[in-house]
């Protein structure tokens, strides 16, 4: 649809700026603006577009507009115990309410070796592992949780029930970059369908079934139908219990009742999360996690490979590589999304360039 | 192989009492042989025979008699925190060590609200769900995770380097029967190939790759080369992290340390466990919670069904159905399983009917 010499790349700085002025500009107080900010440049930073800058251009700003998220609402906790406690999001931005949450675990963690913090009536919070791999530069494991609107049926169902319902873990290294899972339950995004749909293009077998809960590799039949578990019933178990786990014990929308993100601007999405953590050093001094941890990433990327492969990959590696690679320095902006940046720039008085 | 008519089937206690009578036979305490004799029948009630009495024949009473399982250790308490503990197995039979980390947080889950337990040094513990549904029945999430001897590649990789390494989890419901996840990070266990190597028989792809890394249908080549994690990549990614929560973080074996359960007879397995538990009512009320899945659970089952299904099942309900129909019932033996049993009590003295 665009050029690629559209393209451009910004500083991270530059583009975290004018992500909070725009978040600022549809009413979100500074503080809460450069929060939101952070979350979705370090998205991009690791690579993972997805989730990163594009999403400020019709939804994040959009739902502030609409009334749909309040820019202004804090979390609080209602709820704690020594090793758990439960953070009421109060329809804010759902990175507040994660980072809040976050913060407790790791405190919690810190004082007495591991906790659980739950989110109650939140929003979209961006990736899990934002939050996971915040845990582990603590010396700590991180666990993310969080359910999602529905895109998948149950194992056997046709009508879209469960959402990509992620789990997230990550594990700090000696050398600083976590080692990192940030999954999807479904096989992909329904992201990934909607845009072989726009191309024209077919989707692989495995992705999607069509509203009779058939396989088909037709885009617009998977998107009218369902996105498909990983793994068959085991994606679909799985999906079923981080329902439970963020859904439901925090009291928040599970199953249908999860808003979407990009429909329902009318009202709050009504997602909830829980996140863990775990404090290594009182299971195993740290510094032994850190040996044993090495002689195992050593151990699996100098395994002979497969005729198809040219390396073996730990988890989270594409993502720490790219952000080794990005640094703090540029982003590479697509030029479709750069002209919709500017547009909305314009819009809100915010200028990019 | 053999006359479906050799099958019999024996009440549960009978099973029981043999088993725990074999193991005494073979040098475990009384206490010690109940215990792992529940845990096999437990399997075998929930119709998971995988994980039941023939792991009596060839295995458990074999890996006494050679010295692999110490059948008089009992584990103990080496570190603890509020919120976390560790349990050194010394060796023991892995279900002692289980049920010690599986009291021991849900003990402190009920005075904090959350607890994690490793395991080190242990040894197989029979099904990942006989500790999450127990956790469960006190009100609680429970989850496990184990490590598992090599058996299959990194992704990209043709060295099994990487076990089944399960993850489950468990929520307690009103009526008292659990909803449960209990899977394997690999699409089958290996036994699935010996048993199709065994017959002459094909498996179906997905399962398995040959010793070059590429897709096979023949059992043979599977067996010579790796079992495939679940959605590739993905089940990759998280049997690392499980191999690295309950193998790194307990300072067990983990990766190829991790010992064969049916070959390595000279040696411990060295498994690692890791458990934990969350108490629901610190972020709920257990009424609202069951009040909460039911509905999801009546959602669920109640939706429209894909043209193949004749029904929507949710996370562990086909053990459950498994165990209410059995209940303290009888238990259905193989004829080829009833003949190895009647020459294993045989020869240790103990009388099977």
């Amino acid at each position: 649809l665009t050029q690629k010499n559209d393209d451009r790349t910004y500083p991270a700085a530059t583009l975290r700026d004018f992500a909070s002025h725009c978040l600022q500009a549809a009413g979100a107080p500074p503080e809460t603006a450069d929060t939101v900010a952070d979350n979705l440049i370090d998205a991009d930073l690791r690579g993972v577009t997805s989730h990163g800058i594009p999403r400020l251009i019709n939804v994040y700003v959009e739902r502030i507009e609409a009334g749909a998220v309040d820019p202004l609402a804090r979390p609080t906790v209602v709820r704690e115990t020594t090793a758990t406690a439960l953070v009421e999001a109060h329809n804010c931005f759902g990175v507040l309410a994660g980072n809040l949450a976050r913060d407790l675990a790791v405190r919690k963690a810190k004082e007495v070796g591991s906790a659980w913090v739950g989110v109650a009536h939140s929003n979209h919070f961006g990736t899990c592992a934002y939050y996971t791999n915040h845990i582990a530069a603590h010396g700590m494991v991180g666990i993310t949780f969080t359910n999602a609107p529905p895109t998948m049926a149950p194992w056997g169902g046709i009508k879209p029930y469960l959402g990509t319902n992620p789990i997230a873990l990550s594990v700090p290294t000696r050398g600083g970059v976590p080692i990192s899972v940030d999954l999807a339950t479904s096989v992909v995004a329904r992201g990934h369908l909607l845009l072989a749909a726009t191309k024209g293009e077919p989707i692989p077998e495995g992705w999607a079934q069509d509203q009779r809960g058939r396989p088909t590799t037709d885009a617009a039949e998977g998107l009218a139908g369902a996105v498909l578990p990983v793994g068959g019933h085991k994606g679909y178990a799985l999906a079923f219990m981080v329902d439970v786990l963020s859904g439901i014990l925090t009291g928040s929308g599970f199953s249908r009742k999860v808003g979407h993100l990009y429909g329902d601007l009318d009202r709050p999405q009504d997602v909830g999360h829980l996140l863990g953590a775990i404090n290594i050093s009182c299971l195993i001094p740290l510094e032994d996690f850190y040996d044993r941890l090495d002689r195992m990433v050593h151990g699996v990327k100098s395994s002979p490979l497969a005729e198809w492969a040219d390396q073996i990959l730990v988890p989270g590696e594409p993502e720490a590589t790219e952000q080794a690679r990005q640094g703090e320095g540029e982003i590479r902006v697509a030029g479709a999304i750069r002209q919709q940046l500017l547009q909305l720039g314009a819009r809100l008085g915010v200028p990019l360039e």
